[in-house]
């Protein structure tokens, strides 16, 4: 256990060899206290996971790619048919930590079938084959955030103001974020941008987290309440707000955190460009418009008992607690992805984004 | 002290004259309780100010009237002179609780003039006259807020849906507040509005007093974060906006808590008609546009330490923490005040409000 200064000194999820564990930043301490902890055993795994000590989609894979190749690592057995079968009851255990996290599944599928592949080889060598795997699954993460973070770097100049909510920032990822990686690219630049951080009512992601990791990275971060959005942006103070995504529809139209759009309608009136950072896994081809985006509501005890669980508001209350809500595509200036930034009319230049995906996967 | 459950069964500030005492809600108790308490000292009357008992502009001054007045009858000298010099040194005592807020001053400066005007009458009478004051001045405000509620009233129909911001409610007033007004007399008459509270960050004056008092009249009322706006709207299930307000330009541009102009740019976007709530003593002519309007700073803490005290962001990190904005006039549908409802272009309809405000006090 250490207590880091600067979150780019420091790796998300990490793959520790000598030690055979997974290494994270323990998020339920955060901004108290940046502690590194190691995990070993398939409990400590799964209470990461379940405990929200590592979250964020993109996170939660890298943490179960390299927690169930640490397990995998330790079995004994070594002939194939024990070694599945053991295998097979770990990832299923991994996976009932978050079931609705579609990264966990993915990411542990995708471990399952080297195994699945090489029933020919010997247990060593899967062994040695899913260590890669979980490090690629790492390495493709960082590759798309940095390359979201050089094309969201081209739209902006040094000194501007960036408003971004939430937190799509590095500690949902491995590394540099989604929102957060063009800013994170201009620190390493000398770009001096001012960020503001939308708190993010209810859960505060944006106080928590944002303007945790952004402060300790040595960005010149100011935090605000999200009902501060129109006087930054009439102030002049914000040259273009960068956002994180959960889906992304064929016409444009986007899913994120609750009020997203209303910062968009405000950025609108100021004429300040809104970018929508979204890896191409989280655009969704088949969904027609926002308007087929089923929205989560969350408990309301999120609103009403804050986030140390005291009550802020009377007992009985109604309340309304959406999740996230829909950016409309007009809103929108463009959709920053790992191929290329897509614009209106969005159905064309999303589709054309696919088709460069393609041919990149094909080299 | 009681419990009552229905706000509109309580007075916010009110006169015990048998006991001698001004009666108040603590409002330091709720949400989680209705608790009635009565001052009857200088030391309880400042403290119940000081300590934001009472709060709300208007709620302050009627305190401050009730207060002097029980303060002044228990005077012992009989003397003009003598009895003056103590009134003075109790008014001064008082002043001194909260020394910005416009109408305790004014409140006091009103109750002296009644003790100045009147050096050839005897104690006794004096006393007689400071009582009669200070039920007017709570009269007055109960008139303006009524007055304020049925104008309101005039513009939505029974059913709608209604947003407010932060609490221009009856804890802030004698009674029925003033964005508030038009809620509680619909609710007198059977309107069934549908109402939607911004909890209003960062000091949640709507999910702690807007929500309680509805909730606690039987309203309708749904709690929402302030980043929900645009999905109620988008939604459909906002047919107008109210809210209060602390100043108002002579161009109709308005100060209003923090967010105000968000929910307004965002209401714009949906056809939502939005209403400020004004009376008479808010406007001021004086004021050129919005952008002449000096903006108080808040303290840091109060965005990164929550209600409670909690540290929700890390140390050291800058905070923007305005106490209001300006909402464009060109957002604002409509300005409500006790001589009628306001509408652009508002230079004109201002000073028409005033011309009939100065023609009714002739009568």
């Amino acid at each position: 256990m250490e207590n880091k200064k600067n979150i780019m000194e420091c790796e998300t999820v990490d793959l520790n060899l000598q030690n055979k564990t997974v290494v994270i930043i323990d998020q339920t301490k955060l901004p108290g206290r940046t502690e590194m902890i190691e995990l070993k055993t398939a409990q400590e795994i799964w209470d990461a996971i379940y405990l929200l000590k590592v979250r964020g989609a993109p996170a939660i894979g890298v943490a179960a790619a390299f927690g169930i190749y640490i397990l995998a690592d330790a079995i004994k057995d070594e002939t194939y048919a024990g070694f599945l079968a053991e295998f097979q009851k770990q990832k299923e255990y991994l996976d009932s930590a978050r079931p609705t996290a579609a990264n966990l599944s993915w990411a542990l599928k995708r471990m399952e079938k080297v195994v699945l592949d090489n029933s020919d080889k010997a247990v060593s060598e899967i062994k040695e084959l899913l260590k890669l795997e979980s490090i690629a699954i790492k390495e493709e993460d960082v590759w798309v955030c940095k390359t979201i973070g050089e094309y969201g770097l081209s739209l902006v100049k040094p000194g501007d103001g960036i408003l971004t909510h939430c937190n799509a920032g590095q500690l949902a990822t491995s590394k540099y974020g989604t929102a957060t990686a063009p800013i994170y690219l201009g620190q390493e630049r000398g770009y001096n941008f001012h960020v503001y951080a939308d708190e993010t009512r209810p859960l505060l992601q944006g106080a928590r987290l944002t303007s945790y990791e952004l402060h300790s990275a040595g960005v010149d971060v100011t935090l605000i309440c999200d009902n501060m959005s129109a006087t930054v942006m009439k102030n002049g103070w914000v040259n273009a707000v960068f956002v994180g995504c959960d889906r992304v529809a064929a016409n444009g139209d986007t899913a994120n955190k609750i009020g997203t759009s209303v910062v968009a309608t405000v950025a609108k009136r100021y004429n300040v460009p809104v970018y929508i950072c979204a890896p191409t896994s989280t655009i969704d081809m088949n969904t027609a418009t926002g308007a087929d985006i089923h929205i989560e509501q969350r408990p309301a005890e999120e609103v009403t008992e804050m986030w140390y669980k005291e009550r802020m508001a009377p007992e009985g209350v109604k309340v309304f607690n959406p999740a996230f809500d829909v950016t409309d595509h007009d809103l929108i200036a463009g959709i920053v992805t790992e191929y290329g930034i897509a614009y209106a009319p969005y159905t064309e230049s999303l589709a054309g984004i696919f088709k460069k995906k393609k041919e990149a996967q094909k080299k």
